[in-house]
């Protein structure tokens, strides 16, 4: 199965590294990074904090690899990292994903 | 099953009085923000439109009562509002969403 | 099924380009259009790039179409196209979808 992997980071720097990380480690065929504003729940109190997103494009068999290996890096204890199915796709763009991402 | 539910807001301001109301209310753990150009068909036309989209982060089991209470603050009649399924994450994020989104 | 497809293009330009043909040709209802720094392999090394992020609204049974019309429009020859099921939605703005996208 494709998914996309959302993942949110501190800081751009952090975002670039850890897409540099997971592609280094054929971990990921492509990494989008955007940023995003946040608020949410933290030790009982709304926070906000301006963060960076990542959709990292890879294969499910590299999830648990893909999740170890960002939490290694992240400076979080505990990063956002949510996989989504791909439905469906353009068999190229598909394909070039298998080729990219290498087979165990 | 958690979710990531896609809203669309006129403007920041709007987008961020929408986040802070579903999270006081504990129907979501955290919200993303970030801005968008729209191009969409309203009353046969194509309109274009400069838009913020949220990311919000719960679990299933609160859409209904958050797709009311977006809807009773927002300004469109009609707003995006589209959930996805997660289909894998790290455990402790999604331990986290669990314990910041009340149970019923 | 509705879905939202997720599209990359070379630039703010072929990404608007796009919208307004497949909301034209009645493919999709609504396109949201945002900014990202890409990070992908490429003929064996890793790049980097600026493109925009498409999100198209519209329904499964337009897919196939879909499809063909970005590939025959878009600059790279294996576009991102990839499609992500809505798990549950707002009544009325599914309904939208459903009035805005013609049937076959």
């Amino acid at each position: 199965m494709y998914v996309f992997v959302y993942v949110t980071a501190s800081s751009l720097e952090e975002a670039r590294k850890i897409a540099r990380h997971v592609l280094e480690k054929k971990l990921a065929a492509c990494v989008n990074v955007f940023p995003i504003s946040s608020m949410f729940w933290w030790e009982g109190r709304i926070e906000n904090a301006l963060e960076f997103a990542m959709i990292i494009k890879t294969k499910s068999e590299k999830l648990s690899e893909l999740k170890e290996e960002i939490k290694s890096l992240h400076s979080y204890s505990t990063p956002c990292i949510c996989a989504f199915a791909v439905e469906d796709g353009l068999r190229e763009f598909l394909n070039w994903i298998d080729e990219t991402v290498e087979e165990e």
